[in-house]
């Protein structure tokens, strides 16, 4: 037996035992006669002690030991002489009889510390030791009890964890497809499941009428930061259920996951929202509700007044930093260099600073009276000490400028707390989304959703102002989750492929296999899929999800530990039938 | 809302009440002015009675329902006048008084009843429809219960889920890897797991000591039946343990599914063999202990009396079966034609019968006597009306034959009751297998299995019979699982790689990640690896997984129900900078 307690067990009444301990040399320390080894393992550290005066030779062995070296140990629990508050395992240490070293270590490329030297690639590198470190190992702890959490929740719900395929068939709609080439049947290639989309509505159609599984989705997408090729999904589906029923059950998830996992409670309901209200107040479809600063139109009472940029934009939006009026010029011109990046693409920036003696000072008081500059603030309810910030341009260019620098100011004045967590849904999503360089729309969702019945008379007049049963579930500013009622009629689903620009060849060979499945009594049905590495990087207060991962991948798509993508041999391209282009 | 119940759900107690169900139209009866609907969902099976007198219109319209119409019904519940005491619903009825259709179906392709009349590939086509079928939604079921239950038990015990990546690099060594083409970088590849092996070993690294994931794995092998290209595993990994901390906790956590899922307690600890007394007493490293019919070895007895195929035949085994001496001769033919079919490859089948009056009677008269007869009945702890069956020939084979026979035999004998279960380990498997093709040997588990210290000796004299820390669990002739305790040293990876044919360079290029890693003070590991697909085909008394699998593949790869794999389109192609050798 390798131990008989863990590195995190024993406390002051275990004193007087005797026992086995393993783990790794976190470090150690010589003082005088004494030399102490602080042993790490996954629960905690323990002290070892080491006396020259009792046991030269082992102490000397003690003193050999680099850190990370992997080392058995047996010994007295005894009472510490100064004790440690600060770790459960503090009052107590070994007094150590027996080393039993059970692997060297070389120096590792960093420390293995909270706060580490080592850089992004370097741990991205050695990810195995980079695990070890306390901040990376209570990630993937986060990650485990949420992943059990869920199933727990949902099974007590009556979901059934169906598991769906990985190789599955390519179809071109939507992002790429990472394929993989079939050996049996040459020149035919599988693809990977960006989703179980088709196959959860062929559980439906199958009677199982609450399916939900956390599985592995993929996407050959160009990286940006924080994008993962491969991702993990929170996949559910529902039958015999309108919109509601599906909000009720998944918001009822979200509550058992904050209040079991991080011991956080959400008074009443989450709010809602429509897609609509949520572009006007915050152009965004995610937008952080911790704190204010919503947007205003100031486009009626900005007009007409000789300041042409305002005269000649679609849209005139501002935002009220409360408390900012003092902002010196620097930090103005900072911000102006800030939206005109290209990342944001702003013009300019127009500011109004309503001093706290009451007087309006604006960078366009040429062309608006103090009175005109008044009433701006009125409209954005600013107080004395406030800082107007307005944008001006195409209107979906500017919401979009101007949530970033919402967003922005909220990090720069501390208003988006990682540990306050502010749910919203928001609801009625448009079905279909006009794509200009393909000259065609495309579904905003997925090629499955479910117009509103109420729109759907647009179809031949104006298909972009559907609205479609859709719905996310944002939170502190990121989508946590989405979904919507699905179509589960065949003719429906045909005249949706048909506007999406299917022929309906196209339709019947790339889903052909769901429309058939419609014919045989489809009930009504819908679902939403959760993003499982957002959803405990949200949780745990983190923008980036890449640390909840075990093994990410970088923003090449690769893995930097084992180098992979890489070359395959002449014998398995040959067996494959496939060749690379050179 | 679509229903205020499910079909399983009601009972006499909720006689008067209204209520709205939802589901599917399971069959209807006319009886004369009376009209009855089954109405099924998931949970069971609800009454529907329409009365012409009382409503004419309603009547007309539910005698218009098909089979598998999907409809929405309100009414009361009210007691049965007669009723049906084999469902839990037997004892009421619904009258109803509105009926609201959600969806028409088509005629199913076949009948949706616990007996279909549909053949296998019409269901796998159709497996949406399948799924609707009570023994195959049943088979799910208990899946989705095996797969939470292991969690449940795994957690209790300090595992961690921890999720590993699919798309990881091509180690060509064991079987085919399906692979991935990269877009990104050109002419490079992404390989699908065989096995999350190396990177649970690298959590172990970690010093994340109890992981745990159910996950999916891959294999490109030319399929046999019953084998699938994916499959799933419950992959466990542990630190700082001995062969016997493994088989303690999982052994553990059969009992426990056994326990909750099946109702079944097993009675002290599982037996154990070793590999070799395994074939030497089945002929099998996953033997069917449910019966006995133990292998005997005759070939001392039976040599030198004038049987030429006995005396150059390396190995005489026999078994008895017992009350089988009235076996016909067209009996004893047919069995003698089953082992000399290819598929089993015996030259020939030897009996003796003993008969109850005492004598015995064999295919081999001529050579042998009466005494000779007795001896082997003797040895093989046979009585009167018994029946003695002997193969022989090269040993390794003769056990294979035997093998089949002892089974077949279980079979034909009603010894092998799919509700018993027997649990068994077997340990000591030999670390190397040699091919004959290759000229080399090649890992039995894997190139990571340790080699047992006191066979380490005979690695440069004779490595075949070096034996590894290696076991299995089987149960009623099945391998649920297996495992092993790894090698943690990096000088014995790079060792083991060598006798594995492979040059250094081979060796670090394929798995360099790990052998570095384990020069970071890696610690003592060992795990196992359950097949999810067979334990719960085991569990539900089946030999085949297809059945327990949501949409499985058919034999040669494809699924025939969404028609994959297919060709991709030029566009795609081009992409991945991949062609088609034509």
């Amino acid at each position: 037996m390798y131990r008989t307690q863990t590195c995190g067990e024993l406390r002051i009444k275990n004193v007087g035992q005797t026992v086995t301990l393993s783990g790794w040399v976190q470090k150690s320390r010589d003082l005088g006669g004494m030399t102490f080894i602080d042993l790490r393992d996954r629960y905690g550290i323990t002290q070892l002690a080491f006396n020259e005066v009792d046991n030269a030779a082992l102490t000397a062995q003690a003193r050999k030991l680099g850190r990370e070296f992997v080392i058995q140990i047996t010994g007295e629990v005894i009472e510490r002489a100064s004790k440690n508050k600060n770790i459960p395992t503090g009052e107590i240490e070994i007094k150590v009889t027996e080393i039993n070293l059970l692997n060297a270590s070389k120096t590792p490329p960093f420390t293995i510390e909270d706060e580490t030297d080592g850089g992004d690639e370097l741990r991205m590198q050695y990810r195995y030791l980079d695990l070890r470190r306390n901040p990376v190992l209570q990630k993937l702890q986060l990650r485990n009890k949420v992943a059990l959490e869920t199933r727990k929740y949902l099974d007590t719900q009556g979901f059934m964890d169906v598991e769906t395929p990985f190789l599955i068939k390519s179809t071109p709609e939507g992002a790429r497809d990472f394929v993989v080439p079939s050996r049996m049947h040459e020149g035919q290639f599988y693809a990977l499941p960006q989703s179980p989309q088709t196959f959860k509505q062929l559980l439906m159609v199958s009677g199982i009428d609450r399916y939900y599984q956390i599985t592995k989705c993929f996407r050959d997408e160009d990286l940006r930061a924080d994008r993962q090729p491969e991702f993990t999904q929170i996949d559910c589906e529902m039958s015999f259920v309108e919109q509601e029923d599906v909000l009720q059950m998944f918001e009822g998830m979200i509550k058992h996951l904050f209040k079991t996992v991080r011991g956080v409670d959400f008074e009443g309901d989450f709010p809602r929202m429509t897609y609509a209200q949520a572009m006007e107040k915050y152009g965004s479809d995610k937008p952080d509700i911790r704190f204010g600063m919503e947007f205003v139109d100031l486009k009626q009472v900005t007009s007409n007044k000789g300041f042409a940029i305002f005269d000649s934009a679609e849209a005139v939006i501002g935002i009220n930093a409360e408390d900012c009026s003092e902002y010196t010029r620097k930090q103005l011109d900072a911000l102006t260099d800030w939206v005109k990046r290209p990342q944001i693409g702003a013009k300019g920036l127009v500011y109004i600073k309503y001093n706290t003696d009451g007087t309006l000072k604006s960078s366009v008081d040429k062309f608006y009276s103090q009175e005109d500059l008044a009433e701006w603030a009125k409209l954005a309810n600013a107080k004395p000490g406030d800082l107007l910030l307005v944008l001006s341009g195409d209107l979906d260019k500017v919401r979009k400028q101007m949530n970033e620098l919402r967003l922005h100011m909220g990090n720069e004045l501390g208003l988006r707390n990682p540990n306050v967590f502010k749910p919203l849904w928001v609801l009625d999503f448009p079905l279909l989304e006009w794509d200009e360089d393909a000259q065609r729309f495309f579904a905003m969702h997925h090629p499955f959703t479910s117009p509103k019945t109420e729109d759907f008379h647009l179809i031949s007049t104006d298909p972009g102002k559907i609205r479609a049963n859709a719905y996310d579930l944002a939170m502190n500013g990121v989508e946590l989750g989405g979904g919507s009622i699905r179509i589960h009629d065949r003719e429906l689903q045909a005249q949706m492929f048909d506007l999406l620009g299917f022929t309906p060849k196209d339709a019947q060979n790339q889903f052909g296999f769901l429309m058939n499945a419609f014919e045989y009594g489809a009930p009504p049905h819908g679902g939403l899929a959760f993003g499982l590495d957002r959803l405990v990087a949200t949780m745990g207060g983190s923008d980036s999800i890449r640390d909840y991962i075990a093994f990410p991948k970088n923003n090449a798509g690769r893995d930097v530990m084992i180098d992979a993508p890489s070359p395959l041999n002449a014998v398995q391209l040959k067996e494959l039938g496939i060749a690379v282009k050179s």
